[in-house]
This record gives structure tokens, C-alpha cells and sequence, in this order.
């Protein structure tokens, strides 16, 4: 459940400058030199490049975070707050944006696209996704009282669905026909890899289950497709700028869910109380695929994102094999068959342009 | 396990020459009227037409088959040889296509195409098919020494794909690349609807098991994709004259069965011994599904025949649910999305010419 709660908060995390210098650099070691160090500027092949990394980042990173979860369950019960951890994300997040700008800063110096003042015309719409994931966060207590947790984490499939359908409708993007079977078959084939002789418990949900489900998955996609539309509205800006202000929000908002939820104990008990060194390693973590998240934000989308959460899924399950002697079922071998096709016909079913 | 070795047999199945020509005059009341009812002479729509028709009917029956199968286990258990159940198979469709011959005979009287007779060069490829079935059938009952039932219906999707593989290369036939996506799915979602809590059993298969079961799928795609070459060849010759030929050497292989698996049971307590209402409505339902067989084969193909039974495969589960108060299964439901999926991208992905 800690993990759950955590990961919702994936989708609105920070992203150093460093890192995207140092593959500017890389990719890019003379082409771009005299150019200023901003996105646009960046070569076809470069681009190409650095969303391929950054998606292998992310997918590396979500598939290690579950593999922390697991690894902290087998080592003990660990009893810390998860709104406070939810909240040191969103520090240490704002912490690494501020870091990267200070050295742009000094590097650069301030420019209309890097100055950390926003004018309220652009900065209205930064609390939004902060704001839709305290909602789905808080929702998230009641829908337990309809559904048990294996459940959940096939119910939670429906947000691929989800982001498909708001990226569509806000972003308006087009999705080719084979895309979107794809994408239906993404999240069948998710599903199908997660099944378990439990899994059926899913078909007794009862219609408030349904709703709120479906209401989460659509809060959820709705936060991750809004973050990408405030990322990508204004190219030239910094990143380190708007990550700045969306976490801002998200620490502003994750106060509130300490207030409402951990108070007493946060009060009683201390703020960091029940932290151990695998309670840091997954904030820690959190952070980083927090810049992972971000960059494949504003240099891919939100379908790059899940298809790479779904591929760092099924990698948890292989890599848990050899750490944790998992058995692989029947079912994984299929789900992960599905994905790959379905990664397959989105990469051959581009739409015409 | 009946129905298993039972359904091994459908693929060399025959069809009246009845259905065909009033399905012609249904289809094309005027326009074809003076022409010989020939396959030729169909126009494009009506082509369709009856594709369809064919399809549809081979699904009823495949379907309701299933069903029957239930319905006998549900009635108590029946103890008649099904290496005899076979022979009144194929012996009952030799009768079909003698009468269907009979009657066109009298009607457009005997023709190159439409006469019984083969010359030595057209009929010495006939046997192949039964041959390849009789040792499918004989290897099946090897098999169960390394895998149970449960797992060797899994196994049996393999199916899919050898029948996809052997038709490209023996056929020539091509595929896209997007069809291809789609036969893998069709396989992967087959299995994943038919996944119950044992179904993991089968990953426990040994070698041997493995191996015997692919050279099961390989005979049996080869039977059938060498039943439609045969078929095909001569576009003209009369469907009720090939499928004689194919019935005739369906039975004389089936009588080398009951030779060996059930001399002395058919010796001791006769030929029909054990057969009961169900038994005859069992070998009526195969053998009409035998006609629908052959027509896909004559007037679509092995890969219609594949999706066709596998959608037969979902809808016995739909009905079983309102005969036998089934469960449906999470597993089903994603099973009937993938190959549901499978369809839409085999439709539109079609190679172009």
C-alpha cells in the first residue's frame, strides 16, 4: 500500500539540468556549441537520442523502485508515515530544480526563459496536477472499502486506458488506428501478466468500486496528461523552472495530506519517525524517477511513459526471479507477449502526416 | 479427451453440394442463373457472401460441438470406442458428398469436373491428410505420459502458429507484418482465456513433452494446410469429388485405427457398442461441421478457419455461462479483448497488391 501511494506521485517530479547538459554534451559534443542550451536546438538524431535514454532512465528506475518495495517488505515491516515521505519527494525534487538553475544561472545568467518569477498568467495552472493527485490520493482510502488490494493493482490497469483517451481529448494528439488497439492491448496485456488464482475477486467489485476506479484512473490520467501540456506550452522554457513550481505545489499539497491524515502522529512521533536507510533509498529513488518522469514529459509523452512503466513492470517480475527466487507464471509469459507486440505495432503504426 | 481426438478428425470433412447451390441461387438469383453452378462464376459480393456464410456456420458448429461435449459429461459417462466415433465420421460424410454427386449428376449430368473418377497423378496426394491425423492421433496418446489434459489444451494453441507458419511457406501465401502481430495475439489471447488456477502445470513440461507437442502442431497444421492445397489446386473440380477422395482415405486410415487401439473391444461387444442419443447427435455435429470445414477451405482459407474456431473456442464459454451456469473468468475477458483485438488488426492490415 506504502508503494502505491508513492508511486501516484511519480508523475509530478523534478528534473536536474545537469543531467540534460551533460547529454546535450554528449550527444551533441559540437553541432550545438554555440548554440544556447535549450531544447529546440537539439539535432533530430540528438532528440531521437535523448528520449531514448531518458525512457530507458525512467523504465529503469520505476523497475528498481519496485524491487526497493519488495526488497524493504522481505527485510521487515518498516512503519514510517508515507505523507511525509510523499512530502520529502517533493522537497528533495524542488531541492535538485533549484541546484540545476543555480548553476545555469551562474553559467548562462538569468534570462526571460530561466528566472525562477512566474507571472500569475502562467503559474494558475501549476497546482492543478498537485490538486488532482491529493484528490485521487484521498479517494484512495474509501475505494479500499470496496475492493481488496490484488484488486487494485488490476483495476489500476485502467489508467492506461485513460491517459490514452485524455491525451487524445487535451492534448489532441492522434493516435493512428493500430495505435490504439496497441494501446488496448497494453493494458490487457498488463493485466494478463498480473493475474493470479485471486485475481477474480476483481469481476465481484461492486458498482461504487467501478466508479471510483474509474474515477481514479481518470484523475490520474488527467494529472499526467495536464503536466504535459503545462510542460510543453512554453518549449523555450526552462524545465528546471516549471518542475520549481509544480513541486512547489506538490509540497504545498502534500502539507495538507499530513495535516489531514498523519497530524498525530507526525506530532507525537516526529517527522521522520520509522525512517530507515531503505525508507531514504526509496525517496531517494522517487526523486530520481521524478526527473526521469519529467524529462520524458517534455521530450517524449505520456505514451512513452507508460509504455515504459509497463515495461519496467514486467522487468520488476524478471529481475525478482533472480533476486527473490519469483516463480514466473503462465500469465506473465503472455502479458509480456502482448506488451511486446503491442510496443511493436505503436512503433509501426505511426499516423501519416 | 473424446472431444480432443474426435476434433482432430474435422479437418478433412466433406460438404453437400446442396448447401452450396442454394446458397448460389440465394445469393445470386439472377445474374449466375445461366451460367454452370460453378465456384468461377460467383461474383465478388457474393463471394463474400457466402466466405461469410461458410465462416459463420463453422463457428455455430464448432461451437455447439464444445457444448455437446459438456452436455454428454453432464449426462453421465459414455463408454463407446472413439476410433469408431471417428470412422462413422468420415463415413457419414463420404455418404453426404455421394449424394450431393448423385444429385448434380442427375441434374447437369457427368462432367470432367464433377466425375468420380481421379487419374492416379490427382488422387495420389489424398491420403496425405488422413495419414498426417492418424499419427497426430496415435502421438497424443504418448503425450499424456509427460503432460496432463489441462496443460495439453494449452499446448494445443501452438496450433495457431504452425498453422500461420506452414501456410505462408507451403501456400506461399503472404501475411503483413501487422496480420502476424495478429496471429501471435490470437494465440496468446487463446491461451490467456482459457488459463485456470493449473494452468501454470504446463511449464513444468519436460523436454520430450515439448517437443512432442510441436510436432503435434506441425502435423496438424500441415494436414490442414495441405487439405486446402489439395483442395485448391483444381479451382473447378467439384468440392463433393475431392472431398470423396479426402473421406475415403479418412476412413480406411480410421479402420488401421480401431485395429490398434480397439480390435478387441469392437470384437467383444460390437461396433456400436456404448453409443447412446448424444453419441449420434456428436458424429451428425462433426460431420456437418466437416462441411463447413471444407467450404472454408475451398472458398477462404486455413486462416479463417484458425480465427473461426477460435472465436467458436470463446463463444461456447459465452453460452455455457447461460446453459451451465459457467463462470467467466478475469482471464476470459481479457483472452476475448486480445483476440477480439487480433481480428480488427488481421482486417485492417491486409497486404497490399
Amino acid at each position: 500500500m506504502d508503494y502505491r501511494k508513492i508511486k501516484g506521485e511519480e508523475d509530478s517530479m523534478s528534473a536536474s539540468q545537469d543531467d540534460i547538459e551533460s547529454l546535450q554534451e554528449k550527444h551533441n559534443p559540437n553541432s550545438d556549441a554555440h548554440l544556447p542550451r535549450s531544447v529546440p536546438s537539439l539535432g533530430k538524431r540528438s532528440d531521437w537520442r535523448l528520449k531514448s535514454f531518458v525512457t530507458l532512465a525512467l523504465t529503469i528506475l520505476t523497475s528498481s523502485q519496485a524491487i526497493l518495495i519488495v526488497w524493504s517488505k522481505r527485510a521487515g515491516k518498516y512503519d514510517y508515515s508515507v505523507t511525509t515521505a510523499n512530502f520529502s519527494v517533493e522537497a528533495l525534487k524542488c531541492a535538485f530544480s533549484l541546484a540545476a538553475l543555480v548553476r545555469i544561472w551562474k553559467k548562462d545568467g538569468v534570462t526571460e526563459d530561466n528566472k525562477l518569477s512566474m507571472s500569475f498568467d502562467e503559474v494558475n495552472v501549476y497546482p492543478i496536477p498537485a490538486a488532482l493527485y491529493l484528490i485521487k490520493n484521498l479517494l484512495q482510502y474509501y475505494i479500499f472499502a470496496y475492493v481488496d488490494a490484488p484488486a487494485y493493482q488490476i483495476l489500476k490497469n485502467l489508467n492506461i486506458i485513460s491517459t490514452g483517451v485524455l491525451y487524445r481529448i487535451i492534448l489532441k494528439k492522434k493516435l493512428s488506428e493500430i495505435q490504439w488497439a496497441a494501446f488496448i492491448l497494453l493494458c490487457a496485456g498488463c493485466t494478463t501478466a498480473q493475474l493470479n488464482p485471486s485475481s477474480d475477486h476483481v469481476l465481484q467489485t461492486p458498482f461504487p468500486g467501478w466508479m471510483m476506479a474509474i474515477v481514479m484512473a481518470l484523475l490520474s490520467g488527467f494529472a499526467g496528461v495536464y503536466t504535459e501540456a503545462i510542460i510543453k506550452k512554453r518549449p523555450s522554457r526552462n524545465i528546471n523552472v516549471q518542475n520549481f513550481w509544480l513541486y512547489v505545489f506538490g509540497m504545498i499539497f502534500n502539507l495538507i495530506a499530513i495535516c489531514v491524515q498523519d497530524y498525530d502522529a507526525v506530532m507525537n512521533k516526529g517527522f521522520f519517525h520509522g525512517y530507515s536507510f531503505i525508507t531514504v533509498c526509496m525517496v531517494f529513488n522517487h526523486a530520481l524517477s521524478g526527473i526521469a518522469v519529467s524529462m520524458v514529459m517534455k521530450y517524449a509523452d505520456n505514451i512513452v511513459k507508460v509504455y515504459s512503466t509497463s515495461v519496467a513492470m514486467l522487468l520488476t517480475a524478471v529481475v525478482s526471479v533472480f533476486l527473490f527466487s519469483f516463480h514466473l507464471s503462465l500469465a506473465f509469459f503472455l502479458g509480456s507477449t502482448i506488451v511486446s507486440v503491442s510496443i511493436y505495432l505503436h512503433s509501426i503504426g505511426k499516423p501519416q502526416r
